[in-house]
Order: structure tokens, then C-alpha cells, then sequence
């Protein structure tokens, strides 16, 4: 679904290496196109019209480009792009998203940090993404008192935090052992259940350091020494808050893939960063963040993490031989377009 | 009021400075000593005592150090010490909570940042501090169908939105005029409502430029490039957080105050950072923070800009002197007390 702004010239090229990258190995892809966000708007009058419910539910993974440009601001709210995006999630019960926030050691001086607060930086973020404040009932804006009034309501059941800690700790798991939950538990009741629960799923995991830290401490920490983290798990509207953050420690979200899985394995792809209207069609958009999320699709939803980093390493490589889109370039190396790099990807398999 | 941790000596420190300021000025201060926090807890078993209650609502203004420790966490929730913020802050209406997230060019090394990303910072944070998911009801933990669930209400009006945007457009008046209203409107109603009011209001202040970023977005430029602010309004947790992330973009946080204001002009100050339980009673503490809140004490609750300056000048000054408590210290400084670094501000008054 290559919807919005750069996202079909950039899904192009993950799709051309996830077409590579299968050539010749046990693993058979079948690709389908589907429309979503503005580009479904304008095809079929909704951000997630009908017949894309269906594509994704049959899929086994969805790999999606961007949603979002600036042409569709003036629709009504429940037809607008980002619409499309949370329709999906919550459709599919993406509940675990998944965003790696790593540098590059060939991209280090692109950080807006100092060398050594960043370098060697690698932090999991697995944000909860369909429940809280995002989905809770009931919401609106009403008239009382002759004032109107906004209102949202955050929520989460013991069962939906169980099924997003866990995913954190088996995460945490794999890496470096050390999972910090982060809430607001001083003021928020959503907070405190969510805080026992992780405490509770402590006991299951003992080979696992859980720590607590309040969404403003996080805030600060990921500025002042983000390398004192290895995963982060927390609700949905933090986790949006928190992954762009540290996203952005980098200095190259252009880099970063993510993932959103549901219970059955089925996963939804897509780069860190957004649709980019401005530069879209131009050929000068970054895909590895896009690639890199084709390597995470191949991981999580078919197993296949041999082939998934053959792709990381072949993006590593890229970055070696000095290519460089816009985003990224620095002084010495080569300016090349979108398609060069997934050329380039592509050649390095 | 001290408070718990650092409070203690870190006011005692900015009561000096404010008696010396005063002093020869036709300006009058009576103090009055509070209980709040852990403090309060301890002697009066409430955090937020009927005593305390009074006095702060027959000051003009109230300094405050800071609330909590760790040997208060095991307390039910309502007796914690924050509670006792949360509760005073609601007392008194204290709807607007000004935070500045500056540089100060003798500390611009401490910045986990790049220098040219940081040097010269100047934005003040404009946060709600009565309203939002900290205050809207209905709000608890039950249970539904055997399994238990938090909720908690987000919640805006349109008269809290005005008054605070007021607030925000007013300081933005004074300042270098631009003003970025920060929400999540592609998500939440409450933001919705938020948006159309701060566009209302702009039209009342044509000498002000609005924009409007999303709180992610926002938390990403606040990494990416800081110094494209000027003034940040934004609702209460946003607030919370962004206000905290920005305030560390300095690496100076013992430096930095807030102002908390009703409609009436009362006011509390009190540090950016928190009660450092862990080196309290050592005389290391920065007291700079909490003398600058007591700058703005006199420019917000007493209309005495002029005195506020001569307290901020004189820390700058202190600063000059090469003289530094821990937090800030660097090679070729000399490293000074808590007292000695108020003395120092009273010297240079
Ligand atoms: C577009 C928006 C609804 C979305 C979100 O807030 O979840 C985006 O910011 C994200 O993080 O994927
Ligand atoms: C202590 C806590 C309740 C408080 C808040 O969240 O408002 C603090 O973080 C602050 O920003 O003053």
C-alpha cells in the first residue's frame, strides 16, 4: 500500500529488493497493490475503503508507504489520510508496534546530539497501538452549559497491557535484557494498573531488568543519555510521543523502519518517518527506512529473519559504498536517487 | 513552602535573595513558611493540609522547592507528596504554568546537544496546568466482564482553551512574536477543539504568528532544531512532557524556573527540576533555579519586572564569576556550596 507523497516511489524500491532478496531461496511472495490513505480518498472516497479491508486481512503482511499531504486538510476529519492508517491498525488489531531508534555508525554526524551521547545508540521502542487515548470510548465534542467541551477518554484492560508486556519482554529478551516501562503512574489511573501488570509479568521474566520512569523523566533521559536504554514499552499516545522522539536522536529517520503485529502474526511495515509531500515524485526520497521495514516484514511475519538480514546488511553495505540520498548527504560522499539506492540494495544481495 | 528532598536549602537560598532585593525598595515582602509534599505528610499526615490550604490562598505569592522521595512510595496514591502539587495547583486555579527553556552561553558545554544546535535557546513553554487527563473526570480503576481496566478523562473546554491561549498569545506579544500551539488533532477530539479556539484567538492578535505542529512532531523538532521556537502553548500533559524534554535541551536544568498563575495574579514558583532526594542535606544543590523562580515571583505576582531583572542579572553574574555548585561544573571553574552560591547572588545584587 504505497499510499501518500514519497510513499509509492519509495515502497517501489522495497518491494523490487523484497522481490530480490526471495529470488532463488524456499520463500514465494505474492504481491498485492492497495490503496489507503489520500490516494484511496481520491480513488474511492475513504482513507480505507472496503476493498482494502479485505486486501489486508488476507494478507500476511502489509507493507505500506506513508499516508498524509497537505491537499487533504480540508476534509472532514473521518476522511482524512491518517484515518486510513489508524483504520488499518485497529482492523487488523495491530496492537505491538515495534521502532528500532539506532545509529548508523556511517551516519553519526548527522545527530543533532553530541557524537558521544549517541554513538553506538540502539533502543526498541514497542508502543501499545490500539488502545488508550487513540480508540477510547466515549469521545466527542458537546455542548454543556452553553460552552462547548472537548473530551477523549485513555483506557486499557489488564488483558491489553498483558499482551503488550510481553511482547517488550520477549523483545527485551532477545537483546539487552532490560525492558523500562514508562507511565505516568503519579497522576494517572490507566498508569497505575498498567504499572502493576508489568510488575506482575516481572516474575515471568526474571532474566529480564524491568524499571519504571514517568513519561516526562523519559523525555528528558532520551536528551540527556538515550544509550541508558535498551527497550521501551509504553501505552499508544506516549509511544507516539517517546518513538518520534528518539527517532529523531539519529538524525536520520529516513533510516528507520518499524512494525505493528497482531496476535497472529500478521504485520503491518512501514518507515519511521512520513509522506513527505514536499519532495514527493522527485526521485530524491530516502527508501532504506522503507527497505529496512520490508527486512523487519520478512522477519516477523514469514520467519524469515536469515532473509531479513541479508537486506539490513545489504543496506549497511549501500552506506559503505558512500551513497547518500538528500536527507543523508554529507560531504565526500555520492548523491544518489531514490531508485539508485534500491538499485544499489539490490545489487549488494 | 520547601518541600521534601533539596527544597529546603535550595529556598532558603531564594528567600535570602528576595529579602536582599527588596531591600531599600518600597517593595515589602512578608513571608510566611508552608508545609507541602512529603513535609506536610510527615507533620500533618496530608500532603496538601487545611493549613497549608490557607496560607497559600492568602499569599500573594508561593515559592515552592520541590515535593517527593522515595521513602514516601509506598503511601497510598492520595497521600503521596505530589499529590500535594497537584492539589495546590488546583486550589488555587493555577491554570498557566510558564516555562522557559533557556541557555545560559556561560553553561552552553553542558547541552547533551550540539553547540550550534542550542546556543542562544530562548523558548518559553506555555502549559495548561489545570485541565486535561490530570484533572477530568469520570476517572479509576474497575472492573468490567471479570477483568479490571483504567480509564481517565482528557478534557478541555472552550473557555480553558481561551484562557490559557491568551496567556500564550500575550507572552508571545512580548517575545519575538511567533507562537506554536502543539496537539494531536488527527487523533483527539479534545485537540480539535484546542486547535479552533487558538485559531479564533489569533485573529485578536494579528502581530503574532500561529502555527500548529503536532505533539510527536513536536517532540522530534525539539531534537532536530530547538531554536525554531519561540513560544509553545499546549495542554496540560503535553506540557508535561515536552516542557521537561525541553528544559533538558540546556543540560542545565538546575537552572531553570517556572511560574505557575491564576486569574487573579497569585502565583506559585518553583525549580524546573525536581527534589534530588538523593543529594539532599549536602549543600551541593543548585539554588539557581529556584532564585530565578523567585525572579519571576516578582515580575508575575508583584509587577516588579525591574526587581526581577536585577535577581537575573545578578545569577548571570554569579556565573560570570566562574563560581559553580556540581551539576554545572566544568574544568577552570570553582566548584561552590548551595549557600555560597546564594551569597554570591546577594553579593552581586
Ligand atoms: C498519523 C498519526 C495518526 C499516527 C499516530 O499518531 O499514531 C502517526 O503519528 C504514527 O505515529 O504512526
Ligand atoms: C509531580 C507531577 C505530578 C508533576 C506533573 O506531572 O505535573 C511534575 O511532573 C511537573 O511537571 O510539575
Amino acid at each position: 500500500m504505497p499510499g501518500d507523497g514519497i510513499g509509492p516511489e519509495i515502497t517501489e524500491q522495497a518491494v523490487n529488493v523484497l522481490k530480490a532478496v526471495v529470488e532463488g531461496s524456499d520463500l514465494e511472495l505474492s504481491f498485492t497493490d492497495g490503496l489507503i490513505g489520500g490516494a484511496a480518498f481520491d480513488a474511492e472516497g475513504q482513507p480505507f475503503p472496503e476493498i482494502t479491508r479485505q486486501q489486508a486481512n488476507e494478507a500476511d503482511a502489509v507493507l505500506l508507504g506513508a499516508v498524509g499531504s497537505p491537499q487533504y486538510d480540508e476534509l472532514d476529519r473521518p476522511l482524512r489520510p491518517e484515518r486510513g492508517l489508524l483504520a488499518i491498525r485497529k482492523e487488523l488489531g495491530l496492537f505491538a508496534n515495534l521502532r528500532p531508534a539506532m545509529l548508523y555508525s556511517a551516519l553519526a554526524d548527522a545527530s543533532s546530539l553530541k557524537p558521544e551521547v549517541v554513538s553506538g545508540l540502539d533502543i526498541l521502542i514497542v508502543r501499545e497501538l490500539t488502545g488508550g487515548v487513540y480508540f477510547g470510548q466515549p469521545r466527542g465534542i458537546r455542548e454543556v452549559d452553553g460552552q462547548r467541551e472537548g473530551f477523549n477518554t485513555m483506557h486499557y484492560n489488564e488483558g491489553e497491557i498483558e499482551r503488550i508486556g510481553r511482547v517488550a519482554f520477549e523483545a527485551a529478551q532477545k537483546r539487552g535484557k532490560r525492558l523500562c516501562s514508562v507511565d505516568k503512574a503519579n497522576v494517572l489511573e490507566t498508569s497505575e494498573l498498567w504499572r502493576e501488570v508489568m510488575n506482575r509479568l516481572a516474575a515471568e521474566y526474571p532474566d529480564v531488568e524491568l524499571s519504571h520512569m514517568y513519561v516526562d523523566n523519559a523525555a528528558m533521559q532520551l536528551v540527556r543519555a538515550p544509550k541508558q536504554f535498551d527497550v521501551i514499552v509504553t501505552e499508544n499516545l506516549f509511544g507516539d510521543i517517546l518513538s518520534d522522539q528518539a527517532s529523531m536522536l539519529s538524525g536520520s529517520i529516513g533510516m528507520l523502519p518499524s512494525a505493528s503485529l497482531n496476535e497472529k502474526g500478521q504485520g503491518l511495515y512501514e518507515p519511521s518517518h512520513g509522506s513527505a509531500p514536499d519532495i514527493a515524485g522527485q526521485g530524491v526520497a530516502n527508501p532504506m527506512a522503507t527497505i529496512l521495514s520490508a527486512a523487519m516484514l520478512l522477519r516477523y511475519s514469514f520467519g524469515r529473519g536469515d532473509l531479513a538480514e541479508r537486506i539490513e546488511n545489504a543496506c549497511v553495505a549501500v552506506l559503505d559504498q558512500g551513497l547518500r540520498t538528500p536527507d543523508i548527504m554529507q560531504a565526500g560522499m555520492r548523491q544518489v536517487s531514490t531508485a539508485e539506492i534500491g538499485e544499489a540494495v539490490v545489487n549488494a544481495l
